[in-house]
C-alpha cells in the first residue's frame, strides 16, 4: 500500500471512530448492553464493507496482510475508543488467538474456529491465568490435560479469562506433560464453551461491573472436561513458546491502542481547559501548572509513541527476535505514560474528571490493569535487565 | 479522658469497625442498598448504646467533646471502612454541617435542624459547587438568593451534593450581596428538601455508579425556591468565612479518614504478599520490589500521620489559625500518600487487585477524588506558598 | 553518503573516543589543564587528518555537511566523553557561533573570524546572559549598544559566558534599538577580547571549580567597548531571531550528547554491578532493585534517544519549523532523562559514584545544569503548552 | 532543662551559625584550609565558653546530656551550615565515636582517647569501609587482626574513613574471630595513626576535591599493623552489634542535619524568587510552578522533621528498640527529601544554583552522599519491609 493510500485509510478510520463508534460509549457507561452490541454490529459492517475489517490478519483469513508499521497506527487510532478494535475486528484475545491459530492449528481447526472467528461470525477467548497461582510466573500452572482413548480429559479452574462470556469456544493452556522441564509442560487445547465439562462461573467484578458478553472477564472451570485430541493446537508441550509469541504482535497493538487513549485524554484535557473560565478573564488553559502537565502529557505521549513505531519497524525489517529488548520496554514505558497521561487529564478536569459524563474516569478505572496484564512491570523490568546485563 | 480509657475506647472502636463494619462492605461494593442501609443503621444504634456516637461534636448536642487530637485518631480508625465514618455518626458532609451550625445557626435552626441531624435521625447536605463554574475559585458562584418579603428566593444549580438523595435539607451557598467585594458576596442558606422549588436532577454516576442514598452525589436545582428569612445562618455575606471554617475540621477528618484507608490497604497488601506463593519455595513477600513498595508505603503513611496529629495538636494547643500553614500541607501531602499507597497495594496484587473481589479497587476508584475535592492539590500548594512567601 | 559508509565512520569515530579521548579525562577530573590542552590538541590533528573534523558545519568552510539525522548520531558518539565533541571540532559555543555567522555574517566577519574559528585555530564564546537579569526572559537584557562614529560603543555585564577564557572574539548581545517591540531590540555584535573595553572580571566557580580554557565560565565586563560598525551580525534588531534560530541546530546536538552520556553512564552502571559481589555468590547485577533501574534507564534512554532522532529526521525533511514542538519536547525529556540515569548510576555504584575514580559524579554535578541552560525545564514547559493550546 | 530556657539555647546557637559559622563557608567553597580551621577554632572556643559544647554527651565527659529530643532540635539548627556539628563538638565520626567509647571502652581507653576527644583536643575516625567489599553487606569484611604475644596484627584497606587526616587514632573494623558466625566475626579496636604499620594511602577525590583535614575522605591500609591487646574496645566478636549501635544515635543527629541543610536551602530558595525580577513587574515568587516547588518542599521537610522528632520522642521515652522501624523509616525518607529540596532550590535558582556564590551547589553535590553512606537506600527498604513483613 502507498504512503498516501495508507493515510487516507487512516483517516476514513478516525473518521469511523469519531462519527460511529465515540457516541456509543455512553451506553457502555451505562452498562446498556442490550443496545450496545446490537450498535456495535451494525459499524462492524460498514467496518466490512468498507474493506477495514481485521487489520492484524493475513489476507488468506480476510485481513488486511498490513506491516507492522501499518497495523500499529491503526491500532492507535481505533484505540481511542474502547470500542475501537472491537469495530475493526482486532479485539484481544480474538486477534491474537486468531493470529496464533492462523500458524500453529492443524486443519480441521483452522476451518472450524479460525475462519469463523477471523470472520467476526464467533468470539473465541484464552485461558490461561489461574486463581490459585501468580500470574507472574506461568510455570506454575495446575490445570492438566490427559490424553485418554484420543480425547483430552482436562481439569482445572482459570479466571481473567477475558471475554468468555458469550464466546464460542476456548484456548485452554494446561500441563500435558508433567515430567518435562518447567517451559516444556504446557500444551493448548481448543475447548468449545458448549462443552458439558465447562463451566462458567462467574464474570469477576472488576472496578465496579462484571461487564457482559465481550466486555467482561470470567472466572471458568474444566472438570472432566472432554474434548477430541485433533483439538491440541500445534504440538504437545509448546504451550509457553506459543504462549510468549502470541503475546509479541499483542504487543505493538496493546501499546498503540494505550498511545490511542492517551491521544484521546490529551485532547480532552486541552479542550477541558481552554473552555473552563476560572476567573473572569481567564481560563485553565491560563494556569502555568496545568499547562506544565500538558506538556509533560504531550512529550512522554510522543516519546512512547516513536519508541513504539520504532519497535514496529524492527519487526519489520529484522524480525521478532531482533526487537525482544524494544518489546519488554514498550511494555511497562507505556503503561506507565498512560497512566500518567489519565492521572494528568482527570486531575485537570477536578470533579468532572471523576464523573462518567466524560470517558475519562473510565480509562483511569479500566486501564489501571495496563500495568499488571501480560506481566507486571515489575517482572518486564527484571527480564529485560537480566537479558541487557548478559551482554557486560 | 485519660489516655488508657482513650485508648481502650480506640480498640473498641476498631473491633466494631473490624467486627461489624468490615463485613458489610460487600453490600456496598454490590450495590445491594436495600439489604446495606438496615444493616448499618443497626451498628448505628449499637454505636449510640456503646456511647461512641457523633465523636466530633459537643456535649451539648449528644457528641464525646473530644479533642482534635482525639478525633483524629477516632477518624483513622473508623476510616478504616468506606462505612465506618457512617456508622459513627461524623460522616461527611453533616460533620461539618453539624459543627457549622453549632457555631452559627439561630436557635430556630438549632432546634429544628441541627438537633435531629446531630442524633442521626435525619441526614443534610452541602449545595456549593456548580457545574458551570470552577470549583477552586468559589468566587465566581453564580446561584442566587434574594431576600423579598421576608423570604429567600433562591435560584442556581449545583452538582458534587453529596448525599442530597435522601436527606432532609441541604445548606445552600448563594449570592446574596452581589455588589460586596468578592469574598463578602455569598450567604448560606438552609432548605428543606420536600420545598417545590428544589429538584434532585440526578445521581451523577461517579466511576461507573450513581449511588444511592447517603454513597451518593447529585446535581440539583433551586428555581424560585422560597425559604424563611430566617433560615440564613450566620450574617448576611459570611458565606465564604463560614465555608472556609467549615473546611477547617474537616481537614483532619478527611486525613485521618485517608490514613486510616492507607493501613487498611498496607495490611491487605502484607497479608496479600505474604500468602502469594510466586516459586516453589518462596512467596511474593520475598520479592524484594515488592519490599521497596512496602517500606515506601510505610514510610509515607507514617510520615502523614505524624503531620497531622501534629497540626491536630497545634489546633488543640494554639487555634486554628497557628495551624493554617499545617492545614494546608496535610490537604496535599495526605491525599498524595493515599494514592500512592492504594497504587501500590492494587499493582502489589496483580489481576486481584483490579477486582471486586478485595476493597482496594474501590478505594482506588472512588478516593481519587481526595486530591480533587476541598480544592485541588495545584490550589493549595499556590495558596500555602503565597502565604509562606509573605514571610521573605 | 551511503549508510554502510556513515556507519563505519560512526564506529571509528567511538574508537577515537574510546582509545584516545576518554584516557584524558583523568586530566580534566584533576583539573591538569597544563597537560590536558596539548593532549587535547593532539587528538584535534589526529581527526583533522581522519577527515572527521567539524561535523556540524557545512562543506565550504571545512566542515563534513551532514544532515541532522546524521550529526545527531555523531554528537551521541563523541557525546560520551566531556572531552569528545570538543576534539571533534563541534563543541559548544563555538559550534553554534560558526553555524551563525556563516547565515548571517558579511564577508569581512567571514574571512576574519569564521574561517579561522571554523579551522579550530581559535576560539569564541556567546555573552548573552546577564547576572542581574533572568537568563529565562532575555528581553530583560540590559547591556547597550550604541552606534557613533561609526563605530559601537557597547557597555554591559555578562556571566555564563562559557569559554571565554582564552578565546579570540565572543558575540555579544545588546540593546541597540531601545524604543522597539521587544523582541525587537536587541542585534548581535562581535568583539574581538583584546579590545581594552573588554574585561575578564572571573573565571565563575561552577560545582567547586573555576575550571580554565575553554572548559569555564566567565563573567565579564564591557565598558565603553568600542568596535567598527561592520561588526554587527545581520542587521539591527535581529538578535532575538538570530538567537533563537542559534539554539536550533545545537538543541539535536546538546539532547544527543546527553544521550551520549547517558549510555556512557549506563554502560558503567552495567559493568560496575556485574562486578561488584554482594553476597560470597552473588553481585548487584543479581538484586531486582538494580535490575529495576537498569531497565527504567535503559527504556527512558531508549524513548529519548528516538524521539530526538525523530525530530532530526522531521528537521531534515521538513524544516525546523515543523520540528518546532519536537525541539521544545525533547530539551526537556532528555535533560530530565540525563539526570535520572545519571542519579541510578551513581547510586547503584555506592560511595564509589561519589568519588572522581570514575567520571558518574563530574556528570553528575556538571550536567545537572541541563535542566537549566537553554531554559529551564519549566520555561520550554510552559511555552510548549501554549503553543499546543492553540490547536483547540 | 525547661523549655524556654532550651529554647533561648537554641536561639543561641542559631545566632552563632548564622553570625559566626555562616560567614565562613566560603573559606569551605574555595578551599582555603589554612584560614579555614584557625577559624573554625576559635568559634569553637567561643562555643566552650558559652556552654554548647558537645551536645551529644554525657555531662561526665564534658557533654550536655540532652534527651534525643532535644539533641535532634540542635543539630538541625547547627545543620543549617555544612561547619556547622563541627563547631559544637559533635561532629561526624568523632559524636558516634565517643558515644560508643563512653558505653564500652575499658578505663585505659577512656583516659587516654575518649577524654581529649570529647573536649575536641584531638579528632579521630572510623575505618570500617573497604575498597573491595560492597559497603552494604559489612558481613563480607576482609580486613583481619589477630592476637598474638598479646598484640593485635592488624591487616587490611579500608576507604571513605572520613576525617582520616589528621586524626589522632581510628577505629578499625576487622575480622578477629574467622570461625564464628557471620555477625560475630569482627571486632574494634584503636589505632593511633602514629602507627608505623598505617599508613594514609590519598584522601579520596569526592565529588571534585580531595579535601583536608576534617573536611575528607581518606584511603588506609594497615599493613602488619601492631596495637596492644588493651585497645579492643567491648568484647571479641562484638563488632557489628557496637557498629550497629554507634548508628542508632547518629541517624537522628544526621537526619535531623539534613534537616537544618533543607531549611537553609528553602530560605535561600524564597529569598531568591522574591527578589529576582522575571517581567518588568514580577518575580520569580508569582510563577505558580516555582510555587508549586516551595509548597512541595515546604511540606516534605515539615514531614520529615516530624517524623524524625517523633523517633527521638519514641527513643526517650521507649528505648532504641521501640524505635527500630522508625529508625529505618528515617534514613532514606530524609535523604530523598533531602534530595529533592536541594534540587528544587538549585532549579529554582537557574545559573547562579550552578555557581559556588551560594552554598547550594555544595550541598547539591556533597549532600548526595546521604542516600549512600550508612546503608543505601535500597538496603534499609528492603530491611524494613522484612521486618514488618514478619508481623502478618
Amino acid at each position: 500500500m502507498t504512503q498516501s493510500s495508507f493515510d487516507e485509510m487512516l483517516e476514513r478510520i478516525d473518521a469511523i471512530v469519531k462519527n460511529q463508534i465515540i457516541p456509543l460509549e455512553t451506553l457502555l457507561l451505562t452498562q446498556q448492553w442490550d443496545q450496545l452490541y446490537p450498535a456495535l454490529d451494525e459499524i462492524r459492517q460498514n467496518v466490512k464493507a468498507a474493506n477495514l475489517w481485521a487489520p492484524n490478519l493475513p489476507a488468506d483469513v480476510g485481513g488486511m496482510n498490513l506491516s507492522t508499521v501499518e497495523l500499529g497506527q491503526i491500532a492507535e487510532v481505533s484505540g481511542q475508543s474502547p470500542l475501537g478494535h472491537y469495530c475493526l475486528g482486532c479485539q484481544a484475545p480474538d486477534a491474537g488467538n486468531a493470529e496464533l491459530l492462523h500458524i500453529y492449528a492443524n486443519d480441521f481447526i483452522k476451518s472450524h474456529f479460525l475462519l469463523p472467528l477471523a470472520q467476526g461470525e464467533i468470539r473465541s477467548c484464552f485461558a490461561m491465568t489461574e486463581p490459585a497461582t501468580a500470574g507472574s510466573n506461568p510455570t506454575l500452572l495446575e490445570a492438566t490435560a490427559e490424553l485418554i482413548d484420543d480425547q483430552w480429559l482436562i481439569n482445572g479452574r482459570k479466571w481473567f479469562t477475558t471475554a468468555a462470556d458469550g464466546s464460542q469456544f476456548t484456548i485452554v493452556m494446561a500441563v500435558t506433560e508433567p515430567d518435562a522441564p518447567k517451559h516444556q509442560k504446557a500444551s493448548m487445547i481448543i475447548v468449545p464453551l458448549d462443552n458439558p465439562g465447562y463451566r462458567m462461573i462467574r464474570n469477576i467484578p472488576v472496578m465496579g461491573h462484571e461487564g457482559k458478553g465481550y466486555y467482561s472477564h470470567s472466572e471458568v472451570e474444566f472438570v472432566n472436561c472432554k474434548v477430541p485430541a485433533n483439538h491440541l493446537i500445534g504440538q504437545r508441550g509448546q504451550g509457553f513458546k506459543m504462549a510468549q509469541q502470541r503475546l509479541g504482535p499483542g504487543r505493538i497493538q496493546h501499546c498503540m491502542r494505550w498511545i490511542g487513549i492517551a491521544r484521546r485524554c490529551f485532547e480532552i484535557m486541552c479542550k477541558h481547559v481552554k473552555n473552563r473560565p476560572i476567573t473572569g478573564t481567564s481560563t485553565l488553559a491560563d494556569q502555568a501548572v496545568i499547562q506544565s502537565k500538558i506538556a509533560e502529557s504531550y512529550a512522554a505521549m510522543n516519546a512512547s509513541r516513536t519508541l513504539v513505531m520504532e519497535t514496529a519497524k524492527i519487526i519489520d525489517e529484522a524480525g521478532w527476535a531482533a526487537a525482544r529488548h524494544h518489546i519488554s520496554m514498550i511494555k511497562f514505558e507505556c503503561a506507565n505514560m498512560l497512566q500518567s497521561v489519565v492521572d494528568n487529564t482527570l486531575q485537570s478536569m477536578g470533579a468532572l474528571g471523576m464523573t462518567d459524563d466524560s470517558i475519562v474516569a473510565f480509562f483511569y478505572r479500566e486501564e489501571r490493569a495496563a500495568r499488571i496484564y501480560d506481566g507486571p512491570d515489575e517482572v518486564h523490568k527484571i527480564s529485560l535487565a537480566k537479558s541487557l546485563l548478559k551482554q557486560f
